[in-house]
This record gives structure tokens, sequence and C-alpha cells, in this order.
């Protein structure tokens, strides 16, 4: 037996009792005949003592033990004379009278401490020293709870959990499919999912009414900084439902993770328009844990004689409270440097101060009058001490650089607090989008998203500016500017999906060769149906107020797709292409 | 609003209510004026009745309707006149006053019945319509509770699911990988994990204690009858843990599920030696339901003249209690024949029947007196009535066809009663098997697998023979006859892992290339270590007495692996060859 009890476990009704502990050597120090030592395992920390006066041997033995060697020890529990009230087994010791080494370690090449000493590419490569680390620990843990909670939710409310396969088939649809070359089925390929969309509608039709699962996807895109070729959803479907069941459903599962595991109460979501998202926030997943709205201007800032304004789309701007005096000259001149970045793109930007002894400072002074200012500040809400902070140009891209400048002006003024959490259901989505470039329509969400009910014959007969204008029974659940996840009410007609395939470009051959399965199934009796899916990586790291889902991730991959821990992807053997029918291009 | 209940809800205690129902056409009955229909959902079945004389418009639109038509309808509840007890909402119907149409159903190509009239082929096609019959889904439903009553014990007990990747490395060690090329690493590839085994090992070495996972798993065989290339496992791994505390564990686990989802309550798991199981069962999976153990005769059968026996190594019978009249000449001949086809090879059957008279009839009875034969009977507890069934020749293939007539008899015999389970723990496998072939050994349960306690010493400095007789510390859980899951505990010792890679045949640059990540995680305190993983689709299966892990997957595979409904897999496009720098060589 190595244990009779963890690390965490021992309290001072211990006292007395003759235990067996292993573990982790945490950290040691010698005091003249004494040396404690810190034990360690999943569950916690225990003092441990080697008393030179008591048996000499041993505590030379125990002297010679490094950090994160692996011990196991008998020993009476005693009460400490200097508790640590910070540490759960603070009130106890245990007087080792027996050590057994299990496995030395060689020093970590990082410590193995809450702040660690070790970059990102060293604690991914020793990912299991990393693991050792409370907060990553920790994380795990995190995770391991939410999966559990929300299938306990989910069960409770009749879904199935079902399994939908890996090994699927290739289509071109959407981002980049990983393949997998059929050795049984030469020049044949599986593809690995990039979301289990088709095979969840197919069970709705099968009559499982209620389905969920937590599941591995798949997408081979170039690797941005916070995406993860795997990466995994809570994905679910509904039978015989509308939007507001389903909204109301997953608003149930969201409530009740943050309750269970974060111990908040969250307020209702309220529903916005996405319409009204991007005219607001210049986003369809506004951060809403503060106002600052978006204030168009064009009525009362145009024909005044700027010409950057008079030949604008948009002007549009926010009002930052109480930044009129945190804004010197220089401040202003690097905050637009900030937006003229590519990555924004702005042209300019121009600011009024409304200052608090009453002067009106701004950069555009002298095409516009104090007068004129103060219509501006009165549509915009600003009081003395506020600042406005003003975009011009092309309506779509203005609005997006307004809402970059808001999430900036936000962070600095720290109206994005961690603790608070705002979610919201953005809703009315465009059902297509029209491409200039390929000229073909893009679905905003998927192929197989239905357009509003009141939509639906419009669809099937307008022209083309009907179907630019058509809404989608879709929906994002956005928390703190995250989108957690996205569904919709889905098409459960054959000639509506054929009509939808049709916009998206595919011609009749490639819309029954990729989805013949799924308009076949139409055919049977599919019943209405409707879903939704969150990122799990992305809701482990809202709700814990992070921003990285690598962090919730056991062995994430780098930038480059790689797993430096295992070193993969790597060389296969010819053997190996030669039974899948295959050559490599570039060996 | 599409239903106020589901279609198994409604009881008496709600005639009189309005409700709304949505759900499938199961069948439809006209009785002159009145048209009675059971609407099926995946909750239950409800009759709902339409009147000719209340509203003959409705009436007609519903005798137009087809079986699986997909409608909603709004009603009343009532009492039935002539109640249906089989069915739970037997006691009522539904006076229906508004009939919606939400989709229409061509005729199904098989029945939607529990028995229904469709092939293997159509069922996997049209599986959405396969899964409405009750025996799937039921059989869905049953794995979604396994998989959360798994979750929940092991939970409680203090494990954390952690995901491992999918996307891993390829390894030839063990079956053939599937593979997945890396787009943004030419020339390289990914693995699909044929198990997490050396992820669930590095996160023991990471601290996280117990472990656990669901997870897909894959393997690229060539399909058996009732194997699939992807298939899921339940993955466990425990730290600090000796072989009988993994065995306490999922003993525990699998008494729960029995309790809970079948409501047996299993006796405790006896323990049976592999040299044990083998020389009384010819199997190291035997299925312990009955006895009829093998008896080895070489003493008492040896000597007498008869040749076969006397040039075998090993004679060796059981004995088929109350078998003696059951079997003529003819059925003796043609079970021998059975026993000789190429499946099994025996190359001869011998028989002693101790007829109830007291006569005893034998296929050797001019080598042997009846004193002889008395004295087979006695050994073999032989009463009479009683047939005994002899094979001879080389030990291990005499015991695995003598297996294979055990168990024949045992079915033939009524002895494998579906509603029984008896499980077993099969343990003290050998280590390593030696391959004449290839002139190297092979892990009996892959390389990780130690070896006992008392053999590490020997294994590290032990000759040939030496080697060959090593037990490894692993365990296979056996009911019924099937492995459900077997593990081991593993080598957490730089050393003994280097030396075993070095008895399988790996040289040291093909063992570090491929496992360099274990080997150099052994160096930083590895705690000891074990684990175990079960099949989860041959548990769904044995837990409901059925031989076929097909019927528990939602979408299974073909024997050539395709996925029949969707297609898959298929064709990819010229440009995704090039993106992935590879040629096919078959096109």
């Amino acid at each position: 037996m190595y244990r009779s009890h963890s690390c965490g476990e021992l309290r001072i009704a211990h006292v007395g009792e003759e235990v067996t502990l292993s573990g982790w050597v945490q950290v040691s120090r010698d005091f003249g005949g004494m040396t404690f030592m810190d034990m360690r395992d999943r569950y916690g920390i225990t003092q441990i003592v080697f008393n030179m006066d008591d048996d000499a041997q041993l505590c030379e033995q125990a002297r010679k033990l490094g950090r994160e060697d692996v011990i196991k020890i008998n020993g009476k529990v005693r009460e400490r004379s200097n508790k640590n009230p910070n540490r759960d087994t603070g009130d106890i010791e245990i007087e080792v009278t027996e050590l057994t080494i299990l496995n030395e370690s060689k020093v970590p090449p990082f410590t193995i401490e809450d702040e660690t000493d070790g970059g990102d590419d060293l604690r991914m490569k020793y990912r299991y020293l990393d693991i050792r680390r409370s907060p990553v620990r920790n994380n795990l843990i995190f995770r391991s709870k939410l999966a559990i909670e929300t299938r306990k939710y989910l069960d409770q409310e009749g879904f199935i959990e079902v399994e939908t396969p890996v090994l699927i088939k290739s289509t071109p649809e959407g981002a980049r499919d990983f393949v997998v070359p059929s050795r049984m089925n030469p020049g044949q390929f599986y593809a690995l999912p990039q979301s289990p969309q088709t095979f969840k509608q197919i069970l709705m039709i099968g009559g499982m009414d209620k389905y969920f699962q937590i599941v591995k996807c798949f997408r081979d895109e170039d690797l941005r900084a916070d995406r993860q070729p795997e990466f995994t959803q809570i994905d679910c479907e509904m039978s015989f439902v509308t939007r507001d069941e389903v909204l109301a459903t997953f608003e149930g599962l969201t409530k009740y993770l943050f309750k269970t595991l974060n111990g908040i109460d969250l307020p209702d979501f309220p529903l916005m328009s996405y319409d009204d998202a991007v005219k607001i926030y210049g986003s369809d997943k506004p951060d809403t844990r503060f106002e600052m709205h978006f204030v168009e201007l064009n009525d009362v800032a145009q024909g005044k004689g700027f010409g950057v304004f008079d030949n604008a789309e948009l002007i549009v701007g926010i009002c930052a409270k109480g930044q009129a005096s945190e804004y010197s000259n220089k401040d202003i001149k690097k905050l637009t440097e900030w937006m003229q970045r590519p990555q924004i793109g702005a042209k300019g930007l121009v600011y009024v101060k409304f200052e608090a002894d009453g002067n009106i400072k701004s950069s555009v002074g002298k095409f516009f009058s104090d007068e004129d200012l103060k219509v501006w500040g009165e549509k915009m809400g600003a009081e003395p001490g506020d600042m406005l902070l003003i975009l011009s140009g092309e309506t779509d891209k203005t609005r997006k650089q307004l809402n970059e400048l808001r999430l900036e002006m936000g962070n600095r003024m720290g109206l994005m607090d961690p603790t608070v959490f705002n979610p919201l259901w953005v809703v009315d989505f465009p059902l297509l989008e029209w491409d200039e470039e390929s000229e073909r329509f893009h679905a905003m969400h998927h192929p197989f998203t239905s357009p509003k009910k009141e939509d639906q014959d419009k669809m099937l007969t307008g022209d083309h500016a009907t179907m630019k204008a058509l809404k989608a029974d879709a929906y994002d659940l956005v928390i703190n500017g995250v989108e957690i996840g996205g569904g919709s009410i889905r098409i459960h007609d054959r000639e509506l999906q054929s009509k939808n395939f049709d916009l998206l470009g595919f011609t009749k051959e490639e819309a029954e060769e990729q989805f013949g399965f799924l308009l076949g199934a139409f055919e049977y009796g599919a019943p209405p149906h409707g879903g939704i899916a969150f990122g799990f990586d992305r809701l482990c790291a809202v709700m814990n107020g992070v921003n990285s889902i690598r962090d919730f991730i056991a062995f994430p991959k780098n930038n480059q797709g790689r797993d430096m821990m295992i070193d993969a992807p790597s060389p296969i053997a010819d053997e190996q292409y030669d039974e899948l029918s295959l050559k490599s291009t570039v060996k």
C-alpha cells in the first residue's frame, strides 16, 4: 500500500495516527537537527519532519532528497507548534519513521510553483511538469467538473448523449477538413468532423428528440493566436422546438453552470438583434459589461464644411466618461496611431473634450463651433469631463474600427471587470452574405440554417435584393464580448434546403453528392428542429475570466499545429505510404 | 409551440385537458365514422381520434396521412373505452380538434416496428429510420445512461476526466494507425490514437493521480465481424496503487453499473491466473457461467497402445453432463466434422459415453478397456448419462480447440444463460510472447506493462528462458467469456522501460524517437501507476446479453469500413492533394 491518506487530507483530528503518504518533494528546509519537508500530491501539501536526534540515518537520507523526487513515508501525525493557517493541513505535521524513495527526479527545467520561471515552449515540452503546477491542474479539474455538470443538467432535461462518428466525409463547404486516407478504399479519404452538424440533424430525423454530445471537432485552419486544430464543443439539437425554447434551455444550462461552478447567479439574458448589435456596438459579439454606445452623428456633423465628414457614409462616436483630462495631445496622438495600425486601419480619429471648466477642445475645432460641438455632446450624453471619440468613413469598416476603440477604451478605463459576467443573446442574423469577389452567397451560420418563418416564402421566390435581406432564425450566446456558442433553427424541408444549396452556389450534383443523405432524409418525416453548440474550451476560459483557451487544454498544440511534447506530426514509413496508395510530393 | 406534452406522457389524470402533441404517424385505422391513429415520439405512443360526425373535413384530412408523416395536433384528452394496459398512455386518447401537417414522408423502405422487414444494408443506409425503431433507440439510450453512470461513479471516486488529443503521433508498435497528413508540416502526419496510453501515463507523471476518459480510439485493422475502425473506451489510470487497488476500484464500477442499469447485484469477482484459465478452460477469457472444466488425461490414457494419444503432448477432455443419450453416432460424426473445420482444425474427436444403463461406448473402445475408461470417467467426474469429449495433440492448439468445443457444448446444452453474468479477473499474464517467425518478443499487453515486482530484477539481468517466463502485473476483466477490458501496473522506471523496448526489438534510436518523451518523463519523478481500459461498446453489448457491438453504435461502419448512409470514405479534390503535398498512386 502506497498511502493511507492523501497529502491534502490530514487534520488536527488525526493527531496520533500512524499514516502512510506518497507524493513529491516540493521543498525541503534543514534547521540544525531537523529537516522539514513539504510533500505534495494532487490533493494538497503536508509538512513532514525528520529529526536527527531520533534517527540520524533516516534524516541523512532525507537530506539527500531533491525537488520532485517521489517518496513514500510512514509516520505519526502530530500537532504543529507553528501552524500554517493558509494550508488545509497546516495544523499538523508528520514525524517520519520510515522513508522509501519511489523514484528520483532530475532537477526540473522550471520551478513547480504557481508562478513559474518556465517559458511557454519549455512548459509545453515538459507538459507533465507544467501540469503539476496548481494553476494548470486546477484548470483541468475545472474543465472536468464543467463537463460533468453540463452532462448532469442536460441529462435531467431529457437529452441523450449520442456519439457521432469521427471518421466521416470530406465536404468543401466551410473551413478546411483534416482528411484520413482509407487503406481499405484506395484513393478515398475520411474527413474529421468540423462539427457533428449533419449527424445531429439525422438523429432528430431519427426521432431522438433531444441530443447532446461533448465532442471533439477539427479544423485545418491557419492557426491564429488562440485557435486549436482540435477543439471541444457542447453540441445539442432538439426537435419540435421554436427558437425561444432552445434559448430557454441553454440559458438554463448556462445559469446552472455559473451557479454551480462559479457561485454566481446570472440575470436573465437579454436579446438583441444582429442589426442593433452592429449599430450600437459595431460588433455581433458586444461586450455589454459597459455601455459606451455608438452614437451616429451624420445629421449634426455634416454640411459644416469638414470634407472628411461630409464625404463619409457614417460618422459615429463614443463618449468616454471622465477622460477629457486623462488624455494629453500626445496621448491622443498615440491613440490615433494605435487606431491607424494596419490591424485596425482607421484613417484618423476626431476627439472632442468637454473639460470640467466648461472649455471645449477638439481636433476639428476649426470646422465646428462650440455650439455645434455642444449639440454632439448632448446627443452623446456627454457631461463636463467627458471626451468624445469619433470616426467616419464607410459604414461597416467604421463600425468595426470604432468597436476596437470602444474595447480599448473600456479596457483602459477599467470597465471590463473580470468578476462581472454579462450574457447576451444576439438574434436575427442575416441568412446570407454576398461575396463580391466570388459573386456568390455565403451562409452566415451554415447551409442548414433556416430563414425566419416569415422569410421562407420569400427565399423560394425572391430576387437578389430579397435574398440579401433574408433573416436567419439563428442566435449566438455572447458573454463579455466572447462568442460562447451559436445555433439556429434548421431547415427541415427538402425544397428549402435545395434552394439554399442553389443560392450558395452548389450545383444539383454537388449538393446531392455531398448532402444527398440529408436531403433524402428530409423526405422521410423530418421534424422541425434546431440546436446550438457551445465552445467548451472557450466557456472554460470565459468562466475563469481569462482569454486563452490553451490554459484549459491538457495537451494543446502550438501555432504550427505541433504537439511539442510528443513531437507530432512526424514523418511516416514508406510502407505506410504504400499501404495508403499515396506518394509524398516533398520527399 | 409544437407540444404541451410528449406522446408518452398523458394519463387518466389529464382527462379533460386541452393538449398539443407533435410526432410521427405510426399507424392509422378507419372505423366507419372514426379514424384512430397512433402518434409516436421518443417517449411513447398516444392514440388520437378523428370523428367524421364532429368535423368531416378534419377527418378526411387525417385519412390522407401516411406512415411516418410528421403532424401536430390539438385536442382534448378523454378516457378510452377500450383501454390498452400494455401502453403507458393506454388509458386515454385525444379527440383531435386541429391538425397541422409538419412534414410529409415517403413510404419508408422498411417498417418502423420492433421487428422490421429491413435487411442490414437497408437499415444502415436509412439509419435515421432504423433509429426510430424502439430496439435501436433503446440501445442508444442505454449507452447514454451507461456513460453518465460511469462518469458519476468515477467522479465520486475522485477521478478527473481529461481530454487527450486525437491528433497524435504515429508509432509502428501495435495495430495499424490511421494517419492524418499535416498541411502545415508537409511530409508529416498525425496519427489517430489507438488508445490514450502514453498520455494517461504522462498525466500520472503530471500528478493528476486519478484520470479517466470515455474516449474514441481508432485502429486501421482488417475488420472482422464485430470490429469497428473507431470504438470507445472507458480509459483510466491511477497513481500510487497496487494491482488489487485497481481491481477493487473497477470491480466497484462494474458492480455499480450492473446494479444501476440492470438491477443486478454481481457477486465478488474471483481471480484466476492466466495459467489456470488456459489449463482449465483453454482460454484467457473463459465463460464461467458453466463449469465443464478441462481434465488432462495423459497419465491414464497413454501407454495403452493408442498411437494418437501416445504421441500427443496433451490429452485433454471435457465431461458433457447428461449428453450420452443425446448424441447418436451421426451426431458425433457431425460434431467431429464441425471440429475439423479449418477455423478450428482439430484432427479428430474421441468420445466416451457412460450410458444410463451402465454401458460404456467409445470411439476408442478397441484400445481401452471399460476399466480404463472408468478411470477416465472418475477423473472427470462422469456419472451415468454423461459423455466425455477428448482431444489430443500439441498443448496450445489442443486447448484452443477444446475451448471451442466447450463453448459449443455449453451453448447446445443451454448453459449460457443470457440473464446470468459471471465476472472474472484473469491475472498474471506472461509479459512477453516469443514470436518464432520474427525471432523477437511481442508484448502480450503493451510495451508499458510492468513485470510483476518479483520479476523486475530478473528482467534486467535474465537470459532468454527467464524472459519467456516473466509474468506481467496485468489483468483482464472477463464477463461471460467476453473480455470487457484489461490493464496493468505500468513501468515507471526509465531503465526497466528501456530494457523492455530492447526486448521488443526497438533500437535505442527507435525507442527514443517514438517514446523519448515518455522515457524522459520517467526521469522527472514518475510515480508508480497503473490503469485499465474497458471496451465501452462491448460493455453495452454484454450488459444487454447480445453479441454485436454494432447495435449500440449510432452510426456504425460496415466490414469495408464504409459509412453506408453518408457514403464515406470518398475521393477528395485535387486541390486537397496539392495542399497536403500528396499524390495518389491509384488515380
